[in-house]
C-alpha cells in the first residue's frame, strides 16, 4: 500500500485541490464506507446520497459536486479516470522479484531476462522469451515458442500454447487458455475431418484478459488482439478473429471464427458474434445482443429480450410464434393484399 | 462405499419402511437398471413407468407410490431429499487424508491444520490459512493471504488468488478461478485506465462451487457470497456481486458487477443479469433470461425465446424486428389517436 | 513441418492434379498470402475473389473453379476435406516423445505405456491406465482410475476426475475439466442437500474436446459423449446429457443434465438445450437458439433474436412486451370473439 498527500497528488495529475495539501491518504475506499485515510470518488450519480455523510479524507469528484462535498475534494473533469490514476499510486501492483522458483521446469533454450519472475511449478517450453520484468505465476504452462514483451504478468495457472506472442504490459488472469486449436471441421461422408490449425495468436501491448477467457490461434494466418484491448472473464474468441486498439468486452462473450471487430468498440456481456462479420470501429453492443451481420455504422446495436413476469411472459412469447400470422391478418384487416414485405419476411 | 440395512437407514433418517428392516444394501442405482443391493428412487413422474419393474432392493418414494412398489419401499415426504441422505451414506465423500504430499509447494508463513491434506504439485502462499480437515487437490494454487475454513474441499486446479476467504465445508471443482480482478475500466482519451480491484471474496459456509466458475475480486469492498449458495459450472460472478444465503444458480449463468440477489433464489442456466442491480429474496428466474432492471417482489420470471424450426423461427424473427410499426398500424385501424402507449414504447 | 509433391498428393488422396507433379509444397496458406511453396483451397465463395491474383503453388478447388486458377490446382469434390487432409501432411501433429518428464507425480499403481509421454509437472492418480502413445501435457491432472486409449492427447492442464474414461485417439485442449460433479441438490426446508454424483464420463474414439469445456460425471449412470463427437470450447454438458457419435457442437453452447442428442447433429455456439430432453439424429440448430423442448424430427431449427439499432430495436422489444394484447385487439377487430387462441397461449 502506497501513501501520498492530496496536495502531491492534485500536482501530480493536474486536478485542483478544495482542502488541506498536507492530508496524508493510503488507501480507497467506498463514499459509504470510507475513513479518514481513505480516497473515495463521486461518477455515478447513483450514489451521491452517500457524499454529504462521507468520513473520507478526500472525494475525486467534478467541479458540479465539489460544493456539496463535506471533506477535501480532488476536482477533475473525469473523476472516475482520476480515481483510477490516484488508486494506482495508493494500491500499486505487487513489485516482481526476479527469480526463477526452484520447482519451475525451464527448458534450457528458454531466454529468460534476468528481472523477470518465475512462479513455484510454473512450466517454460522450449525456445520461451520472457522479456524484463515479467511474472510468470505458479502453474502457468508455457508451451515452446512464446514470447512475453517486457512488463507483462501472467497471474497463475495461465495456459500458453505454442507460438503465441504477447506484447508488453498485459496482465493475464488465471484459468485463461491463449493459442488451442480453433474449431475447423470439414464434413466428410458423415464424419468431421479435423483441419489442422496452424496459425498463432498475436496479442498486443497493454491487453488484460480476464479469467477463464480463451482465444484460440489461427487456422492458417494469425488470431490477432490489437494494443489496449481488455477482456473480461470467460470470454471466447475463435481462430482468426481480430480485435482493433482499446475495444472492451463484458464478460461471457462468444466471438466466431474469421470475425473482425473494430477500434475502441464496446460488447457487454453474453454479447455472441457470428463469424466471418464485420464490426466497423466506435460500436457499442448492448448486452446479451446476438450479432449475425456486420455492422457497418459506429452507433448503438441491441438485441437483448428482457424478463418478466414468467405468466405474462409466456404469453407474448406464444403470440411470438404467430406473429407472422398476426401480420397477415392485419395486413388483410387494413384491406392490403399480401405484398412485397410478407414476401420479405420470408426472405430473410 | 457405504452399507446399511433398510432398518438402520429408516431409523436414522426417519422414514417408514415397508418390507424387510434387515435387507443391506449398498450401493444407489436407477430404477431401470438397479440390481437387489441397490436403494434407488422415484421423484419425477417422469419415471414412474419404470417402477413396476425395477429389480432395486429398495426404492425412496412417496406415500403414493407406496402401494404400486414391487420390491422394499422407504417412504418419505421428499423422496428426493431423503434419497440424498442416503446416498450420502452410501456413497461418502472420499477421507480426506492427513498430510502433505512431498512435491507441494508450501510457503513456510502458511498456517496448515495437521489435519489437512495438501495434494501433488499444490501451491500454498504466504500466510495461507488451512483449516481441519480440509483438502487442498493436486494442481491447486492458493496466492498469498487465503483462508480455508475447516472441512472444506478443493477438487483440483483450483485457483485462489490473494486474500480470498472460503468458509467451512465448501466444496470447490477443478478449474474455478476465485479473486481475479474484477473488469473496473475508466475511459479516458479513447483509451482504458484500469481501475485497481482492492477488494477481496468471501464466501461463507457449505458453499459449492462447479467447474471453471470465476468469481472476482471487488473493486474496493468485497464480493460476497453467503452460506449455503450453491453455483453450478462456468458461472460468471462480476465484482461486489452479493449472492444471499441458499440462492442456487445453474451452470453458464453471467451476473454483472455490484448486483445484489437475495436468498433462497433459483436461477436457471445462461441467465444474464445486468450491473447494479438488486434482486429480492425468493425469486426464480428460468432459464435462458436476461435480467436487466431490478426484481423487487418474490415470484417468477422468464425471458427465453425458445427455438422454432428455422423457416417459421426466421419469419417470426422478420415480424419482430417491424413490431412497432404494425402496432401503430393497428392501433390505426382500431381508430385511435397515437398516444400514450406509443409515447410510453419510445421512452422504454 | 511435412514437404511433399502435387504428384504424390495426388495419388495419395485421389485427386486429379492439373500442373506439374514435381512441384513440392511444404506448408499451407490462404489464398492471399500464398507463398509458391504452399497449398491453399478455395471452398467458401466468400473468398472467391481472391483466386485470380494467388501467388500459391496449388489450390485445391472443385471442377468449376478449376479453369480460373493461374496456377496449379487439386481438383476435389470436397475441397474443403481434401484440403484439411493435405494439411495435415504437410503440418502432422509433433510426434509423441515416449518418456516421463522427472518431476511428474505418477501413482505406482498407475500402468503408463512405455510408448505414453507424460510432461512435465503431471499428475496420475492411482490404477490410471495410460495407452499406447497417449500424451499427457503439462500441468494435466488425472485424478484415480482414469483410462485413457491409444493415441489420445491431452494437451496441458487438462483435468480429468475420478474414473474418467476416454478412448483413442481424442485431442482434448487446455483448461478442460471432465468429471466434475454434475448440479444434483434436493430443496429441503429451504436449503439444498447435495445429492451424491456417483456416475462416471465414458468418451469415446476421435473426440475432440475445446478448451475450457467441461462434462460432469453422471448423477448415477455415466454421462456418455460417442464417438467422433468434436466439441468446441467453453461448453458445459451436465450430468447424464448423452450426446450421439458424429455431432458437432461450437462454443458457449450449455446443455442441461440428462437429456440425449442425436447423431451427427450440428448446434451452433452459445445455444442453450434444456434438462431431460431428447433431440433426435441430423438436427441442426442455429446459434444462439433456446431448446426447452424435444425435438423429434431431423431439421433445421432456430431461435436468435438478432441485433438491430437500440432505438428500434428498444421500440419493438417494448411492444414484445405487449404483443398478448396487440393480439386480442386484433382478434377484436378481426370480429372474433376470444377462442381457443387465447386459452392456447396461456397454457403454454
Amino acid at each position: 500500500m502506497g501513501t501520498a498527500s492530496l496536495g502531491e497528488l492534485a500536482v501530480r495529475f493536474g486536478c485542483t485541490l478544495q482542502g488541506d495539501p498536507d492530508l496524508r491518504v493510503t488507501h480507497v475506499a467506498t463514499l459509504e464506507r470510507a475513513d479518514p485515510q481513505a480516497v473515495t470518488f463521486l461518477a455515478n450519480p447513483r450514489y451521491r446520497r452517500f457524499l454529504a455523510q462521507t468520513r473520507a479524507g478526500a472525494v475525486v469528484l467534478d467541479e458540479k459536486s465539489a460544493a456539496e462535498c463535506p471533506v477535501a475534494a480532488l476536482i477533475a473533469k473525469n473523476p472516475y479516470a482520476m480515481y483510477a490514476r490516484i488508486a494506482a499510486v495508493l494500491h500499486p501492483a505487487p513489485p516482481v522479484v526476479a527469480g526463477r522458483h526452484p520447482s519451475a521446469i525451464v527448458d534450457p533454450s528458454a531466454s529468460i531476462d534476468p528481472s523477470a519472475s518465475i512462479g513455484a511449478l510454473a512450466v517454460i517450453g522450449a525456445r520461451a522469451h520472457i522479456g524484463a520484468r515479467c511474472s510468470v505465476g505458479p502453474g502457468c504452462v508455457l508451451l515452446d515458442d512464446v514470447k512475453l514483451g517486457a512488463d507483462t504478468r501472467l497471474v497463475a495457472n495461465v495456459t500458453l500454447c505454442t507460438s503465441v506472442v504477447i506484447g508488453e504490459r498485459c496482465l493475464v488472469h488465471p484459468g485463461v487458455v491463449i493459442g488451442a486449436d480453433g474449431f475447423g471441421l470439414a464434413p466428410s461422408e458423415g464424419e468431421w475431418l479435423k483441419v489442422p490449425q496452424v496459425g498463432g495468436v498475436r496479442i498486443g501491448d497493454d491487453v488484460e484478459i480476464g479469467a477463464s477467457t480463451s482465444i484460440d490461434r489461427g487456422a492458417i494466418d494469425d488470431t490477432v488482439i490489437e494494443n489496449g484491448v481488455k477482456l473480461d472473464n470467460q470470454i471466447q474468441i475463435g481462430h482468426n478473429v481480430r480485435i482493433g486498439a482499446h475495444t472492451a468486452i463484458a464478460g461471457c462473450t462468444g466471438i466466431s471464427g474469421s470475425t473482425t471487430i473494430g477500434a475502441r468498440c464496446l460488447i457487454a456481456g453474453q454479447v455472441g458474434i457470428a463469424g466471418h462479420l464485420t464490426i466497423c470501429d466506435d460500436v457499442v453492443v448492448t448486452g446479451r445482443s446476438f450479432v449475425n451481420s456486420s455492422i457497418r455504422k459506429p452507433g448503438y446495436y441491441s438485441g437483448g429480450i428482457t424478463v418478466d413476469e414468467t405468466t405474462r411472459f409466456r404469453k407474448n412469447a406464444a403470440r411470438f410464434h404467430r406473429l407472422d400470422e398476426l401480420a397477415r391478418q392485419v395486413r388483410k384487416l387494413a384491406g392490403e393484399a399480401p405484398g412485397a414485405d410478407d414476401a420479405g419476411s420470408e426472405d430473410e
